[in-house]
């Protein structure tokens, strides 16, 4: 699939400083970048960063001048998420379980899936496999958490979601990672950008490390979980913030857009993702 | 300097269940292990496995029985760390930061950095170099934090030992993390075994990043920072748990020794650690 | 019902202070304290007081020297709980409701209704009454909550518990009246003395104003909601608690023990819990 | 001194529900109500009703239809508060405590006093008297706690604004009446109107009892202390809700105006409010 992306962002800032910003797609063995290119207005040097177990890429930009920084990026993006179906997911044994994959399984900033072993044992402890589990946690979420736009804020975890029974995108992914951890499924944070998503924004899923393989999820619905383009991947929204400030920057405006070009198509049926599992890595 | 170390663990188990323990000491550049035995009754065979990012070393136990199980490690370990002194560390600049310490700038589970940037900069940020800003953060923990055994618990973080002002070496070492995090200073966990520490137990302390090192700092002052031994890094107490366990497991019994044995060792004085700082890595 | 209660508590002091006790058998027109004994070891005069508002009782004493303050209570107590069935109960209308009442559906310390209203009207929302709204509320707890003792502490509330699944009376409670707070239904903390409770302890409970009554539910089914004696009445635990110190005060032992003396009394079954209500007030 | 104030509401629902207002200023023996008009468009009967412990009062609304309520509420009050100067004012005894103040010293939804002894201790304990506290944890909160509009929500509570270090006037007064309580001081909310306050809002300030007296006390310093008027009085800001609904209910317009209304009214100086202390009660 092949997607167009533009994004723009306008930071100001009222004295020298440095900032990261993690909004590029990723390069990676199921994703190509067929043509990025990155504005910074005032023009500026900056420096280019990919981080070597993460493959998130990083621009580097110091502001030498309190004003307003407009950045633009453009890029077509190529990837080939893998369709696997159920009966093809062996099960997982602890025995197997990599290493680097044991930060996913760990608690984390917004994911403290160390406060919710009991809850999800309760919930979702007699099913058999972690798949049948994920799927669990996915019509949970789906049944009990409202979108609801606004309603959190940059420290709000899964715990507050559970509780308060709402968030945005970012938050349904924390509430997902927290119990697949709590359930001992290393779970991961995905930011990417999703095909004509509605209102147009960054999006947030959730990775389940599932007989070998991360298998991706929208725990929100509003993405196909086959056409969306990889930014960055973390343990949880604390590790890939679109920018990370040394100093105090406002964001003044921000648009984003994403769609897939090819000319046929098709947005998965909820029905299909009942059988059919994406993986992008 | 070389240390003998001796731990034993007991844990119960009513099925079988995996767990992973993390009590090894690490071997790096600056660690040797000399000697190292590690028991398990009953016998039974498992799988040492060693992270080849974060160097931290573990043994997958599957236990097939219900039953009591005993693990006994010891080793004799050699480490060098480096003496540096405040005149030879050169300011970092944030075009120096590596991508792979990006990581120890954000929140996490028990650091909660993204809420302390308001106070940390009141408290710290008039100070003029990282160095001296951990220093105050050092100062400061020791001034208005208690070490008061058994007040904490497993979920307590950084911002709970801020309010409540009392903590064990685990929080001590969060809300050191945590504040340099606030203070855009990379920092991690380290967990570890001290030298005569009383009472005799693992112990927790962290790191800073400064001018391309590791420099180690106990913010309990129970330990002197060049006479511990690396078990592991983590972001957080998260990461470097003794055990990881997937199912239910109790620790029933645990003891832990740990002696340099050079015969010569003198501790560090305050009046020393104000002018030399370690580094392990 | 006839009650015999006998406490003893014995607190430590290293300097001088006052606390204030709360662990005398209230008086009020469904309950008559027929014998009591309150003996304070070393002797002092204390002040007794009695709190208009909610009929709280307290013994005040200032210990002007270090050293164990060894407290005995002995009472018995006569009282007539109302039994009342469903049918009995009318509706409760928003314009009846007695403003008296109405510091009884705020969020306090413990119980945070105000985070719960998703979750309360997702769950209890569709049920036709008030009191159908506390039985499910009640089933609810007991089915997704566990009691386990001492998995809690002084700062537990009742979100801790909906997010960790476990407590002791006193978060069992919390939770109900949050639970029923969210639901606009005016509810209560109840602290007394139970009949036989296993283990011997003060008790906690909960009440919920229905119909012009204050019923008590017992959220763990350790106690039979009739035979118990009020000690006092507040918002939740903050309280009413057993020991109000002006100053660093620890208790070193406690022993509580209540039992009705009439020979012929018979808990109440599940089944008549179903159906019968009890009201102390 | 005479106040005038004006407050218009607008509050949409969506179907049939009653809520509560509290807007109208307190009559008490040192605040008078001259005149006031209360105006509810469409024109509907409502119940005017007054809490007799808090004196709070309120207008209880049954909105029978979907559509907007526009509210108006009009009064001239008159309030005499007292000065009183530190000499005036004596040592409080523990045994001297009305037990109707008892319930001002207890930790409340959003003043976790019971987490904040060691803090309080460190930071006032060795000051002598309550006053001296008192006026210390005043300067505490205006050298660390920055006011940010709109930085906090519904659910922000002392212990929050302690460690974000902003908040507005709620937060400030939770945070002054948190540390009171934690020093054994009770304390109270006080939520009302204040003369010419930038931007024009509901005001909320605290009380703390020394002496027999409430004292009020302004942590942002925004309006001065003898030129308020009470609207009510309670633990914290969950008691004295400018609006509490029994159903869905959506505030879309505000605003509030208090003048006084003597020609020569002079706001009180900084220097004078070091010497000379306000009470309303």
């Amino acid at each position: 699939m092949t997607f167009k992306i533009i994004t723009e962002l306008d930071y100001s800032t009222q004295g020298q400083l440095s900032f990261l910003l993690n909004i590029r797609a990723q390069r990676n063995s199921q994703q190509r970048v067929l043509e990025e290119r990155f504005t910074l207005i005032p023009q500026m040097p900056h420096l280019e960063k990919t981080d070597e177990v993460t493959g998130n890429r990083f621009d580097l930009i110091t502001a030498d001048l309190p004003g307003l920084y407009h950045i633009r990026y453009e890029a077509v993006v190529e990837n080939k998420p893998v369709h696997v179906s159920a009966s093809d997911l062996a099960e997982t044994e602890v025995q197997d379980l990599q290493l680097d994959v044991l930060g996913c399984l760990y608690a984390s900033r917004y994911c403290q899936s160390d406060r919710l072993g009991n809850l999800a044992a309760q919930q979702f402890g007699h099913l058999e496999t972690p798949l049948k589990k994920v799927q669990a946690v996915m019509a949970w979420i789906a049944e009990h958490i409202a979108y609801v736009s606004g309603s959190t804020n940059a420290s709000t975890s899964a715990v507050d979601s559970l509780v308060e029974r709402r968030g945005v995108c970012r938050d349904f992914a924390h509430l997902g990672i927290a119990m697949c951890r709590a359930l001992n499924i290393p779970a991961r944070y995905f930011t990417g950008y999703a095909h004509d998503l509605q209102p147009p924004d960054f999006h947030a899923c959730f990775e389940t490390w599932i007989d070998h393989r991360w298998l991706l999820w929208d725990a929100t619905g509003l993405a196909s979980p086959d056409a969306v383009v990889r930014i960055g991947t973390g343990r949880d929204a604390a590790d890939v913030s679109v920018c990370t400030s040394f100093g105090p920057l406002m964001l003044e405006r921000q648009s984003v857009s994403c769609q897939v070009i090819d000319p046929d198509y098709q947005k998965m049926t909820p029905e299909q993702l009942e059988h059919v599992f994406i993986s992008h890595s």
